[in-house]
């Protein structure tokens, strides 16, 4: 007995330093020539970056598709708390194949990230099926139940998913029809007794029909499906798309149906860059929700320019190539106190190396800078969107400093005033610009190759 | 020392174990002749029943009346944590009484379940008086005064309240005028400084009128209330009475009167049973709420088809008879985990016996069966209400399933869809159908009489 | 180690009790002649009292000015849960000074108490520049740069600022541009490479620009402020409000711009008082935010009547001289079931005496009444404002106690009915009276001099 405490004192002590270190996170320093260091989180310590291996938890797979819900955001920080009521589902599923119907107690936003879906909604008085492509969004509204189709033969069907759940802030259920190996029906949870009511029909038939009885399979007949992904037959997929509306054509407030984010010009657009927008404004489905949705598209080398959104918090999803990321929040007060008080309040770097399918989330007010390593294209939702402003700190239009009076230009920065606007007026591109304009210089030559640095 | 650490690890132990067995609740299976198990909880295991004799805690109590609040809906399960601004209070009074006077730190929405009240709502500015009877409901909004009369001869007033709290999202509290021997006017609060300066006049005279003197009760005369329900006289009674409008030929939508939820066409109505329902759409005082109220009668031995509300949260209150009720969930992810990683998705079954004045809660989206074992009449509250949609799962007319096309039906259950068709059809009652329809068939003839399965 | 467990579970013991200690209070009682005490709370027992000195926590603070913000309302007491969201800012600079540019993820609603001030505000197309006076009022939306001259060349400018965090509910961060000796400029975040290609400049120019390098200070030049608040020239200040424009003649429901809380006619006046009100019915600023403003003068030895706020929470920031309050709450129930079950239900007076620049939270529904013990200027934010309604206690006008019918006043009181309106009918003031009519006419002669009763 007397052994044992030293033991459980010093597990306490442990945990007590464990728990320390992970709130705090591994911090390192950079000095970059200037006469302040600045505080760099990174990797898993990065609270803002979601890397697609690590931070999803699987709802369903079999070998045709795949759910994946994302790790509550207010678990990760408390600078994300306001993201509680919001979560982020990932699909996939494989040419010619049927996400068995079902509803679930959330209002769901859906955007096709790739590849082509029929997407059926159901309502006791009738049906609608659309067909989506890349960019097409739709507002599921909870209690909904809907069927997904991939009725391509070749390309798979990525979807994401923002989820507002109604029961509770961040929890929500799939409530699925059929009882497959994966799951059961919910039918199944009703007793006997009401079954039979329900239905006007004795037990064993309902649970041939519908269930699948306990000898069934050795009959090799009826069999129950193995998950809720399903292949569909090419007669099938006809029969279930041929009066499926296609939305491409659609205007983009029509209430109820699918809009394309990408069939308008671009808000902004150059050579580096395209950045495709749709705010609660402009579409009553975002309205209801108060979420913006863009889709931006960024060439290889180029750098979305420092800025700010006014008031959203930001959810990007990467969907194709890899980015480096760095957001400049402020260092918690915890972690200045735990240090000295009365020290100056520092700026803390977030940086991340995102790749597909990574989640990053940038919250309102925060600067945030993205270079593109690789031809890239994200999505994003924009969370409280409604008078949202993006705010530019670099670059001709847009730019919130140029609008500074030289006066406290002057008292704001070292320099005198006139030399801090030369400086700002220096980038004459705007919104997406060339990440490596003096290496480029440098560089442009027999070589020609464009050189990424690497955090 | 040494033996005190023992029963100290030994009381954690227990304490551990203990809170595991609560928060998981005891479960058993059933197995109903099909392949599956399904679990069940079910008497106080089951988070969504609230037996009126265990979870109410009573505020007001003599022996004209008593008022009593129930439990956090958050506090008992998660599944129903976006309840957690809505309390429910249970009013009733003998005949010939008088609630006083008082306002409270939260908005009501009051439904007479039994009984005629005579409610009078005062502001600065003047007041109103309503008869209402069962069915009627009114808002009574935060920090306005009000009493209420129970004019009957011999009736008792019974009376349903859900109460939005003002400054705490689930705490709220009444403020009486009077000082009674339950409790204190809150006038009483204030000092005599402020008291003489507030009235103009001497705090003994202040203390003679408003709150009673010590030596009082000894004179004989002006003695206090013993509680905060008084006796009425026939004379006081006519007098509160006479101005009082009734309500029953009001238009439902006038801005701040009474509402009577039962002098509309039922929006279900059959030999079986009948729901009336007022929609935040149709009724100012509710769209304010979001609150949908409605009002069901069932007939012995009918059922209400398995349904799901797409978006609302229900809370029912029994007012009148027996009934079992069958919900369906998901199993928690915990309990899962506790078993087996990467088990089948288990539907949950929640079952009640419930009778007059308990509550049980229906989350959205969640499937939920009524079975009327005795001639039943219940209200419910559905909170989050703007656009919810029933969504039968079975009868002829709303019923979701069968607007799902048969090749989904092919794939989504183990028989051809054409026969899934065929037992989807088979019942031609809606809404609201006989609970025992083949035992019926078998047991017509000289006996007659329906006998209730029981759990 | 033996000797070492006695310590451990002595000081748990303590942290134990001292939480008792602290969550109850420490209680006195008063018995002022009637047969009831009463229980008070008053100095750092009284959790709606924000002392100046003890409660806020400094931002910012250089010999020109500082920042500070008041702690959390949520976490001194569960019955002000619903004000989470909400945070109080307290401002004060010296004449000739200038906030440097920032913005903040919080929305602000702005009053001036003292001074002048010229707040510009920076959008990326363009800026707008405003003199605000005394009672004026401007909400800052989140994301918004803006700055802050005090342009007086005496009298110190004093601002005190609503705060509706965005990010999460009560926690929100300034994020300056300029770097002092302070806090770094948030610009600072981003990397050498990231900063380079933005301003399309070498490093080593955008760190003498905008940051100031290691070497600076020696040479004597473009030195680094010594933190947010910074000296103004006549010159500058000048030319820095030469564009602003005034809203002094502003009509009241511009969308945008300032309003003055004092450029119409008090709701209530007379020669003890005066209270001017805007509500959110009548400015889009306050309609958004849900908010009303209100200023109160009252001269010395003048009581404002008790009364309630029908629903809002109100805020009050006392801005020049002293007053005692008393507040009156019910006791809470886990106060009543520690000393016994099935007692009395009591009321609690919270009194304090607050004096220059102390906060005090008045939750809605609570009875309150203010005695101003000098003459006394307050602001006051409401929360939950829209159809709030001010329910006087006593007085004149507005009382509501006076449209309670006779016949419940008897029932209600241990008097008869018309004893007990005569008490009420006596006040013939309403909303300010004088605190000592009594003591008046009895001190009334050579001596004059008021008494001010002391708690």
């Amino acid at each position: 007995m007397m052994r044992a405490r030293v033991p459980l004192l010093l597990l306490l002590g442990i945990l007590f330093l464990a728990s320390l270190s992970v709130s705090f996170g591994i911090v390192h320093r950079e000095h970059h020539e200037s006469r302040e260091e600045v505080s760099v989180l990174s990797g898993k310590n990065n609270p803002f970056y979601f890397n697609s291996d690590r931070w999803f938890r699987t709802l369903y797979r079999n070998e045709l598709g795949r759910i994946r819900v994302l790790q509550r955001f207010d678990q990760r920080s408390k600078q994300m708390q306001n993201l509680e009521n919001y979560r982020v589902v990932e699909f996939k599923s494989k040419p010619n194949t049927l996400l068995l119907p079902h509803h679930a107690d959330a209002d769901f936003l859906l955007v096709v990230l790739n590849g082509t879906a029929v997407l059926t909604l159901v309502n006791p008085d009738g049906r609608d099926s659309y067909i989506l492509e890349q960019g097409h969004a739709q507002k599921i509204p909870a209690g909904t139940i809907f069927f997904l189709v991939n009725p391509d033969d070749n390309e798979n069907l990525r979807i994401i998913k923002l989820a507002v759940p109604v029961n509770n802030p961040h929890r929500f259920q799939d409530f699925f029809l059929s009882s497959t190996e994966a799951q059961q029906s919910y039918l199944q949870g009703f007793s006997k007794n009401i079954l039979e009511a329900s239905f006007d029909s004795d037990i064993k038939e309902i649970n041939r029909v519908l269930f699948g009885e306990e000898g069934q399979q050795q009959q090799g007949e009826e069999s129950q499906q193995e998950g809720v992904f399903v292949e569909l037959k090419r007669e099938q997929i006809q029969e279930l798309t041929k009066h499926a509306k296609s939305s491409s054509k659609k205007s983009l407030s029509s209430e109820d149906e699918p809009f394309n984010l990408r069939n308008q010009k671009p808000i902004y657009s150059n050579k580096f860059g395209k950045l495709y927008e749709i705010t609660p404004e402009k579409n009553p489905q975002l309205k209801d929700l108060d979420v913006f949705l863009s889709s931006v598209d960024m060439k290889e080398g180029s750098l979305l320019l420092p800025h700010y959104n006014s008031k959203a918090m930001v959810i990007l999803v990467i969907n194709e190539g890899k980015a480096n990321i760095e957001l400049v929040g402020l260092r918690e007060q915890e972690q200045q106190q735990q240090e000295q008080q009365e020290e100056m309040l520092e700026v803390q770097r977030y940086r991340a190396k995102v790749s597909k399918h990574d989640v990053f989330v940038i919250p309102a007010a925060y600067p945030v800078a993205i270079n593109a390593t690789s031809n890239l294209n994200f999505f994003a939702f924009g969370i409280n969107a409604e008078n949202n402003q993006r705010n530019f700190l670099a670059g001709e239009k847009d730019n919130v400093i140029s609008e500074i009076p030289t006066e406290v230009l002057d008292l704001a920065f070292p320099a005198p005033g006139e030399k801090v606007e030369k400086l700002i007026e220096k980038q004459t591109g705007s919104h997406f610009v060339d990440a490596q304009p003096e290496e480029q210089q440098r560089e442009e030559g027999p070589k020609g190759r464009k050189v990424h640095f690497v955090y």
